[in-house]
């Protein structure tokens, strides 16, 4: 995977252009668990995922997080160079869930080129809306969505995510995706062992019965 | 006030750019209780406000509304033509809170500048980004619900302590009893007088509907 595999537009960037962001983009690794980028303490660039998964997440002034979106390969991360739009003015923090392999283009090559660049302009609009569209997703689902529905379909998810039925997770990292907390996911997860739609082992949450968690999360069960 | 006075980048256009944009734009008057944009329902065109008040709400299946936010003489209105970006992908709707007065772009003549102009794009960018952080900002409301509070509480203190509805204070002093930030909380409190709770003027705030502040502060609202 190369530099212009994460632009569709790159045709229609100059020679110019495409080498100054080919040229400036720096490989580095993380492990999984590492903070790439913390609120508005830094600019690191934009990171661009070349093999495994980052997410982003919002924490509350106690302590709380809730899960905002996540990248995979050959996502493109725009917020971990937030400085690069002066009207964001909301602090996320990405964290490598799993190593990662990724391109880190500084800030301000990037804006220097967008500023000259109608194509880059919009693409980087596209994935703008594509993520504002995630967020409102997400709101809508904190607003009117019942943690069990909200619940199931994290499951769910994280089962297609890792192609396996098998999660190897804790209660607390499901919490802190979800914005709730420990013991609530805890009780809500015996819940639906109780239903036998899930069975709970240490550190794995086994799904049993995908047909009725996919009912409660859809709202048709 | 002119087209022209709703984009700061007006100079940056070429003059087929603005002949494009001003001989489009439709003058239209609306009542208030209009709905201007609903959900994916049409693409209504950029709508820019040149007088009155219009909100932005999103809505739940079960009719629940919340707002997320509004707009005010000389905003610019970006998701009631939200067809000229393929990745927005949630319904928003807009509704006159007041008579208000537009200008309304068609979709397809602002789209086809933007693809041309890196200016406009780029204009278009910030605009989007601004959104997106009133957006996060109120999510992050709607997860936490812990400053609104203490803010609540803080001013219903202070009249008491002062005998007077009328507190004569700056933002930075309430900043510092609360420990937050001052840009905090003046956002804060310009959420408060956007509900009609506080009416703020230079170095005052006024409380105008202190049972509301009450149920804010005991979590009761």
């Amino acid at each position: 995977m190369t530099v212009q595999d994460f632009f569709p537009i790159w045709d229609r960037l100059t020679p110019d252009q495409q080498t100054r962001l080919r040229a400036s983009a720096v490989p580095r690794t993380v492990r999984r668990g590492a903070v790439l980028h913390s609120g508005d303490a830094d600019c690191a660039g934009l990171l661009l995922v070349r093999a495994g998964q980052l997410r982003a997440y919002i924490l509350s002034d106690q302590g709380r997080e809730i899960t905002i979106y996540r990248l995979f390969e050959r996502d493109l991360c725009l917020f971990s160079a937030s400085c690069i739009l002066r009207s964001i003015q909301f602090e996320v923090t990405i964290q490598a869930e799993k190593d990662t392999d990724l391109w880190v283009i500084p800030a301000e090559v990037y804006q220097g080129v967008m500023e000259a660049s109608a194509p880059l302009a919009n693409y980087t609009n596209e994935l703008m809306a594509s993520r504002f569209s995630e967020v409102m997703w997400l709101m809508e689902q904190v607003m009117w969505k019942s943690l069990d529905r909200r619940l199931a379909a994290f499951l769910l998810e994280e089962a297609a995510i890792e192609g396996t039925d098998t999660l190897r997770t804790t209660h607390e990292a499901i919490a802190n995706h979800l914005g709730s907390q420990r013991e609530v996911i805890t009780r809500m997860l015996r819940y639906f062992q109780s239903e036998g739609m899930v069975e709970l082992s240490r550190g794995r949450v086994a799904l049993l019965a995908k047909d009725r968690l996919r009912a409660l999360a859809e709202g048709t069960a």
